[in-house]
């Protein structure tokens, strides 16, 4: 048996989370030292240590400071009216679909209330079929609660650190840079604390209920993670679309038409761009990654269940997957420290080192805290549930399981920068090219985009293969888990990244100096990167997490092989590999369409307000705020249908291994058209900055601001904003929703699905 | 048995061809009544029936029409040459990887000479695995010789047809019409007859050697589809690149920069250009369709020979994929007759409706034709293997496969249309979407590329899934080759396009008057929708195509299942959904590098001949010629590498089933990356059209040629050009030819493959 006992495990796993939400909120405190309000307090007296220049420049400290304070209310009550709308339609899908689960799931044994003979533990009793839908459609709501807060949270420290970031700014680039790191490791350990507590509370709480059923116990808590996932979709694609016709829409109209800057409070979207950040990049990837994390701790819950661990009910083994992540925040807590207490930043070039150094630190000391997981946690040799067999395993296979998936995650990480960052050749190629016009550098963006799939799939499939054939599915979920066992760090320096974005924009619509929009400029760009490694995490995980997802929904449907020489199964995989096109088409399609909308406004306002573009009249902000709320609350609903509708359909009427087949399609296809828009995207944005910065000779001879190459690499930035912003991110929860969602109704499925080929 | 007797059969094929080959010549004989030198013949004295306009417009006829005999025979020399070139390189790698593929099979049983005991023919003896590797060898070098002298010809009458339609465009847009579509047709029915006659004579010779042997036979047979479709990845990689690295340069400096129009003959690339056409266009997509068909009936064949049909020695029915093709030239003949006895075309809007009839008239009386052959040459009821098993199939099942692939093609025909012409809702939004610039427009032209693959790939799943159900490989095998059943009418239309294309460029270039170039620039639209519709047909069957390759290398590396539940098969799955990517990152960078060195020729050109641009200095066409020469050679190495050491590299060292998964996994992405780039790209083309024409009022709205949405619209046609013509179309000869390549290597992994798995 394993070194930790199951009364220790069932203190270390809450202690963990409090002291990760302790420590969220302990850098929440240390982030309101800052006062946005003026002289009205206790050591944040400016005047003493504000820069020479800015003073010089004559800009008058009080009114600038308050206008801050005024554009942060502005910014942070869009995001919240936004996401209080956007969360009123969730909760009746909510409650719509708590119902279908529950009755899909009730109707698998037509809502008989009698215990029955177990299916994997056999020769026990198990709990009937009705009390897993209960608590499917309870762990269901929990999961979409909890997503909710997650996202919530992430967007009201963000808006509430951007003029913060702004303020410190005038200080130095070091205390801007803690601020909105501080900031963004509050998103992050509060996520994974609460996503681990609510968890473990409510398995304890079930268990109440089900004793000695470990099957059905964590048979009903894979709600959870479809829960977490399907708000994470609404949240991803909804906040995705919103930032992104703003976004469009103010540069079409503001750097396009107009000339006039990025951020200029003359232009009426500028608002509702900033608040996108915060309900796109923010919320949208706190709820993702939510997701992605409860999903694969949901996989691996599951097939434990069904494995030796569940059979034998051994607690503590069981849990390991929650140890793990317990084990997670503990390192990235110390990880952090680095940042904001061991090392001091001076000057701009050092933030992005000190960002990545998080991702090298974190990875290395997480190695060693598996291993020591590992052993006290697990017994020295267990059996693993393999598509009706089972697998013998020793506990050093799932060290190499977990420590896999998480290096397989720093080689997609670094790999993603390599083709996004504008250090390195790809990126500058790309802003070569548009000195013939736009059509070449459209033209290399999408093979760079191309080209970049490459290595990550090939750090996927390494992980992969490794992680099956030592671990079976239990393998790959906790691969995935690995991979996610930073993910306190890694929100951490995500969430940054548009913490600083809009942090620039307070300091350009406050009329602060040049000074404080080159540090909060140097602050973002190095966001941008961070920015573009963290969809890679995101995207890294989502297909191994989709990946243990599929092979839980295949163990529970009862397949044994999905054999693509089987035409139900290829022509599965056919239909599947093409719905991230479908989705991706909806969603382009939506901000486009959005977007012009916007631009039709924003044109409207400068044509029609008198005095609006010498800067004597205001905007009519809330138009554009609303634009952006109704497009993306009208357009999330069709790509939203489809992810949800489809395993319904496809498992109703063409039975599981057609599912099966669509799940492994968008899986393997989903995941190469999410890296590539991502990463395409990316590298645009990038190009145009690195012709704006013009740091190198290379750089100098395709500027300044406004040259024809300038003006090619501002259009393919505005492409790669739907496509790094909006489809890309949201092909993570395609291929993961689907597959979670097959998970929970699996027996249903598999009881009455196949409808069409039953009739033929 | 069948009606048909053996003796009559072996009549009734070769009589096909050889009408097939006179009705070519015919066509032939009769384009060449127009006569190019002027003033020299016989019933071609244009003055007589000049139209009016021409002889106001005081432009001398004499002049022009040697204009034209110039300009005509510049373009044909610069095509002859280039592939002159190219087939050099390409023998050199056909007697390389004849070499490979002697070495390979002949190793299988250690280049033993002994016979050996059958595999599926139990209970006899076969030839030595030796005399396959020879016979292999032979049939690969044939199907290469087959599908270089097809696309050739096909350049040969595309370059003497050109300058004819010009010519006859001066008498209506009739005549240049049959002009031009008779000289497609010269390609289409020498390509079917061609291919038929070679493969017919090729099997006959063998079974000399191999008598009773049909195991061995039509394994060897599988040769000459790896041929055929090993060139035509050169000729459609080389061939695309050339072409689009001329076009892309000729536009961003013609059109972008010096604002002159197509195909002006100020333009140094105009002439490469106009090769390009033939060299990409017509040799390229006529080795890619040479290749699809090669390889369905030889997948077709090998699936028969192991299956009753070849068990019972029954040749009659073993020779159903030859009868259809047979019949096929038969439908062709008669519904070419239509377009150009039956019918005449007095105005210009009659030409797509003629187009669009033939396909209609070909599938409808391909329909009964395949019913005719159906039951005369097939037995009433046989059993076809199905991995391991076998299955019993009635002869009207036959039918219905052969006939689902053809209006599936259909089917995915007239999708393309709907979603590349700019007579319907999707191209005239994306020509909307240029009011607000090139970023909306690529937005919205790429998430409509992305919805074209929706209709496509469910037309396909269906036709896999019921020919499947009915009679397992053999079922997908002939529902590819119905799908290429009328495919000297698709190649008629297809090569038609170029063909209005160039002669549009020559009445350019040789300064005919507006009234002409508006007539083949109808001719051209026109041609723009069928080729769209042409790539269409290629990509759907190149999907059942390899598909059906896919169930004959399962088939022959013995394996039973392709379980995506095991690790091997599932990173093969992910890696192989990555290769498409992979291949079109390297060919449309290819494009971009090879455009950009052209522009910066072109450039130089105008910048440094003096009197270019006035029209007084004429300038260096063949510096061009050779960028795009050299560019296409150098660059079509690294993806062709790509494609032909993929299946030699997974097989020999990952094994069958690994290689199985990349097969599968690069068939159904590779689909979706194909069908949205080609329909993308052409919706741009269109959309730039919709916005020249300006034949209503909102497209007035957008134009004239100049405004800043037209400005938008050439962006995306230039974006569009490497994707529809390069990466697209090359993504199915991607699929194809690893399919083929590991059907002809299937005994040699299986023997000796998975290394590295052994070694672990």
């Amino acid at each position: 048996m394993a070194l930790l006992s199951e009364g220790l495990t069932q203190v270390v796993i809450p202690v963990a989370a409090f002291v990760g939400l302790a420590f969220a909120l302990l850098q929440w405190f240390l982030v309101s030292r800052v006062k946005v309000s003026y002289g009205s307090s206790d050591g944040n007296d400016y005047k003493d240590k504000l820069i020479p220049g800015e003073e010089e420049e004559g800009i008058d400290n009080f009114s600038v400071t308050l206008k801050c304070a005024e554009i942060q209310n502005a910014i942070s009550e869009g995001a919240t009216s936004f996401l209080y709308t956007e969360y009123r339609y969730l909760s009746i899908f909510m409650g719509v679909f708590g119902v279908v689960i529950f009755l899909f799931l009730g109707s698998v044994k037509g809502f008989s209330t009698q215990s029955e003979p177990c299916t994997y533990n056999t020769g026990n009793m198990c709990k009937p079929a009705l009390a897993n839908a209960f608590f499917t459609t309870v762990a269901f709501l929990l999961g979409a609660l909890t997503s909710v807060i997650s996202g919530f949270l992430g967007m009201k420290i963000a808006t509430y650190a951007n003029a913060r970031t702004t303020l410190e700014a005038r200080k130095g680039v070091g205390k801007a840079f803690i601020t909105a790191f501080r900031s963004g490791a509050v998103m992050g350990f509060l996520l994974a604390a609460n996503g681990l507590l609510v968890l473990y509370i409510t398995i304890n709480l079930f268990k109440l209920y089900y004793g000695d059923d470990w099957e059905g116990l964590y048979e009903s808590i894979t709600g959870y993670g479809l829960g977490g996932s399907s708000m994470a979709l609404f949240g991803r694609v909804g906040g995705g679309i919103y930032t992104k016709a703003a976004d469009v829409g103010a540069d079409l109209v503001g750097k396009v038409e107009r000339n006039i800057p990025e951020d200029d409070p003359r232009n009426p979207a500028v608002i509702a761009d900033n608040v996108g950040d915060n309900v796109g990049d923010i919320a949208g990837m706190g709820s993702d990654l939510f997701g992605s994390y409860a999903e694969a701790t949901c996989a691996a819950l599951f097939v434990a269940s069904i494995s030796s661990f569940g059979i034998t009910h051994d607690y503590t083994a069981m849990s390991y997957p929650l140890i793990i992540s317990s084990m997670g925040i503990v390192v990235c807590l110390i990880t952090t420290l680095f940042a904001t207490d061991l090392f001091e930043i001076k000057i701009a070039s050092e933030v992005e080192p000190s960002l990545k150094r998080q991702l090298i630190i974190s990875t290395v000391l997480m190695t060693a805290g598996i291993a020591v997981v590992t052993f006290v946690a697990l017994p020295s040799e267990f059996t693993m549930f393999s598509f009706g067999t089972n697998k013998t395993v020793k506990n050093w296979y799932l060290f190499f399981c977990v420590s896999i998936g998480l290096w397989a995650g720093l080689v997609i990480g670094y790999t993603t920068e390599y083709y996004t960052s504008n250090a390195y050749s790809p990126v500058q190629d790309v802003a070569d090219s548009c000195r013939t016009g736009a059509a070449t550098n459209v033209i290399f963006g999408l093979a760079l985009g191309y080209k970049s799939v490459i290595i990550p799939v090939f750090a996927i499939a390494f992980a992969i293969y490794v992680s099956f054939s030592l671990a079976a599915m239990y393998g790959i979920a906790v691969a995935a888990l690995g991979m996610l066992s930073t993910i306190a760090t890694g929100l951490a320096i995500d969430a940054y990244g548009p913490i600083s974005d809009n942090a620039g924009g307070i300091a350009e619509m406050a009329g602060m100096s040049h000074e404080i929009r080159e540090r909060t400029d140097a602050l973002d760009a190095a966001g941008n990167t961070t920015a573009a490694i963290g969809k890679g995490f995101a995207i890294g995980s989502a297909a191994l997490v989709s990946l243990a997802l599929f092979g839980a929904y295949v163990s529970r449907a009862g397949i044994e092989t999905v054999d693509v020489l089987t035409p139900k199964v290829f022509i599965g995989l056919l239909v599947g590999a093409m719905l991230p096109y479908w989705f991706s088409a909806m969603t382009m399609k939506s901000v486009g369409s959005a977007a012009l909308k916007m631009v039709e406004e924003v044109r409207r306002q400068f044509n029609t307000i008198p005095g609006l573009m010498e800067g004597t009249a205001k905007p009519d902000y809330a138009t554009c705020v609303k634009i952006s709320t109704d497009a993306s609350l009208r357009e999330m609903i069709p790509p939203g249908a489809l992810v949800m509708l489809t395993p319904l359909i496809a498992g109703t009427f063409f039975g599981v291994e057609t599912l099966a087949g669509i799940l492994a399609g968008s899986l393997v296809s989903g995941v190469q058209v999410a890296i590539s828009a991502s990463n395409t995207g990316g590298a645009w944005d990038n190009a145009k900055k690195y012709i704006e910065a013009g740091n190198s000779e290379h750089a100098k001879s395709l500027g300044p601001k406004g040259s024809d190459p300038h003006k090619a690499a501002v259009i393919g930035d505005t492409i790669g904003d739907p496509l790094k912003d909006t489809s890309g991110p949201s092909l993570n929860i395609l291929i993961k929703l689907m597959a979670v969602e097959s998970l929970v109704f699996a027996p249903f499925f598999a009881a009455h699905g196949g409808l069409l080929f039953k009739w033929l």
